[in-house]
């Protein structure tokens, strides 16, 4: 294959829906909420009213939106007819209450990863959008939001490496600890790094493994370097294998130094039969220019690299908006939504037993 | 700190021993004893004498070495009085044995990894050097002929990267199945994939995490792509926590696209409480040039890159021959060549239980 076969492109444009699609907001708390909403509004949506108590989340939130209708509570938001949607990134500890609460009014709801923290948790929602007919949707950014992730598994899909046999996946974080609300470091709220960051990583995995049921083999997590909060795991891995028998590594840690000039050097590496995909998403390590989303995909043939940045497009916000409306499972389905979320919790509570 | 400050080099010349330092030959089965033989020639050694049974093989590696004396037994080869030194890179299986026969005819030994197969064979050869007195010297050569793997060791020392937390390493290599004799495929005579190129793996950990104490925490072993050699595995990995928290994760396998123009892109990246290093041993994907030993330093004060080919030197060989007559342990600690191979064998023992 040439480089111009593997590295070719029909990029997504947004497809606005064809009468008004309106979301609703509650909590801005983590910093994902931007983007979530701005892919939706991107995409066509509509967003019309706001629940936030807090006052400096909120004020900062409408310096930008200004013509966002304020609502009083939570109770007056989900009251609000014509929203379809609720986006969410509160703390994640309080998602799965806002979840349920959407659900029960009668919306559809567009959670932050991870979209709750506990099994009970997971229990309940799925049982409570059985029972209302309502759907959860998940931000797993670092697929749905990143053109790499998303171009890695159209090579996949198009066979260039073969059957997959093993999947890594290295999500470092920048920790910029001072500039973390209090809840960050409290482990009722958050779970840990494996529950709350790592939650992006299996959702990866099952997607890349084309399946959504896999099993946690081993899990660790740990507080290398900063005891003064012991609330935090600074570090986290697990490895999984796939009900097809691809396996998988994944490790996540609040380690990325700053002189990298962005928040984590995240990588995947898929092994395939007839060679491997390398993603470099956020930066390329000893590149002269500030490069995103570096595709390697190494064959018999050679070694193929491109930036695919601008290149493949964001389908998921419009997909998102179809489903919701439609029943569809375009822009996720509803099992890998879940599934993820469980590995994550089952990885973290496997790593705090062995810690 | 600036990249000079970084990049800075002593290069290690080797220097030959004072009085000359004779070994001997045999087993020729594995391709390393050539890298072996003339790592010990560079450094001052002089080889005399050689015992192999198959005339290929022999036939071969007289070409390059004429005067090399030809024995007709092993023991008429460890009969020879003046050889302080034999050389092995037999069949795996068959190592211990030879290491046995040497160290109770007076010779120390430097085996091809892995030294040995099975935790049996590890604590015979472990019982008879300490009655003989005699060593085992392993060529765990992606560490002791690698200057980038020599040279992380360097920064991890220097203090560059701070506390060491994890440790990653991934061996990918080219099957070339065709080109491999019978025995390559059987697991009685090779073990496994853990064990035979894992040895490598296990070894750097312990090096980089800076203890010989280290436990298994998971392993698995799998043949994805070559079902026509039950007795292979083309993959494995294993997670590692050493006794000092540090944790790590080696992947291996038999995946190499011939794309990459070289036996696998051999990688270590290595977290620490002030940055982190990439190493990219062989190839250095996406970069127009061929470049070997590719060192990435990443800190908070930026990304620091540089191929350290040529720069490092390899000091093994020197160390080895002072550590065989002085009882130093420059090359490495005769309790780091036992843990990496017991590691090895540990995991490929979990590896094929989970199968």
């Amino acid at each position: 294959m040439t480089k111009e076969e593997i590295f070719s492109y029909n990029k997504h444009i947004p497809t606005p829906p064809e009468t008004p699609y309106r979301f609703g907001v509650t909590g801005l708390n983590h910093g994902h909420i931007w983007g979530m909403c701005s892919g939706l509004l991107n995409a066509g949506a509509k967003m019309t009213h706001i629940y936030e108590p807090d006052e400096k989340l909120l004020a900062d939130f409408l310096k930008k939106y200004p013509s966002v209708t304020v609502c009083e509570s939570l109770d007056e938001l989900l009251a609000v007819p014509e929203l379809e949607l609720i986006a969410t990134a509160a703390i994640p500890g309080d998602r799965a209450g806002i979840e349920i609460a959407a659900m029960r009014a009668g919306k559809d709801v567009f959670a932050d990863k991870a979209p709750l923290i506990t099994l009970e948790q997971l229990a309940e929602v799925k049982a409570v959008s059985k029972e209302t007919g309502k759907r959860l949707f998940v931000c797993y950014s670092e697929f749905v939001m990143n053109e790499a992730a998303l171009f890695a598994k159209q090579v996949i899909e198009r066979g260039i490496i073969g059957k997959v046999a093993h999947i890594d996946i290295f999500a470092p974080h920048r920790l910029n600890a001072p500039s973390r609300p209090e809840w960050f470091f409290d482990r009722e709220r958050t779970s840990g790094i494996l529950t709350d960051i790592g939650s992006h990583q299996f959702q990866q995995f099952l997607e890349y493994a084309g399946t959504n049921s896999a099993k946690v083999t081993s899990a660790r997590v740990a507080n290398y370097f900063n005891k003064q909060y012991p609330g935090l795991d600074d570090f986290g891995d697990a490895t999984l294998t796939a009900d097809n028998g691809i396996t998988g590594y994944v490790r996540i840690d609040w380690m990325s130094p700053s002189g990298i000039q962005t928040w984590g050097d995240g990588r995947v590496i898929i092994l395939g039969e007839k060679g491997y995909i390398e993603l470099r998403k956020n930066c390329n390590i000893g590149s002269p220019e500030k490069v995103t989303n570096t595709v390697f995909v190494c064959t018999d043939d050679g070694v193929f690299t491109e930036s695919v940045t601008g290149k493949v497009g964001i389908p998921f916000f419009t997909n998102l908006i179809k489903d919701s409306r439609c029943g569809t499972e375009d822009s996720m389905s509803v099992e890998q939504a879940y599934n993820a979320i469980e590995l994550a919790i089952t990885a973290q509570n496997i790593g705090l037993a062995n810690k």
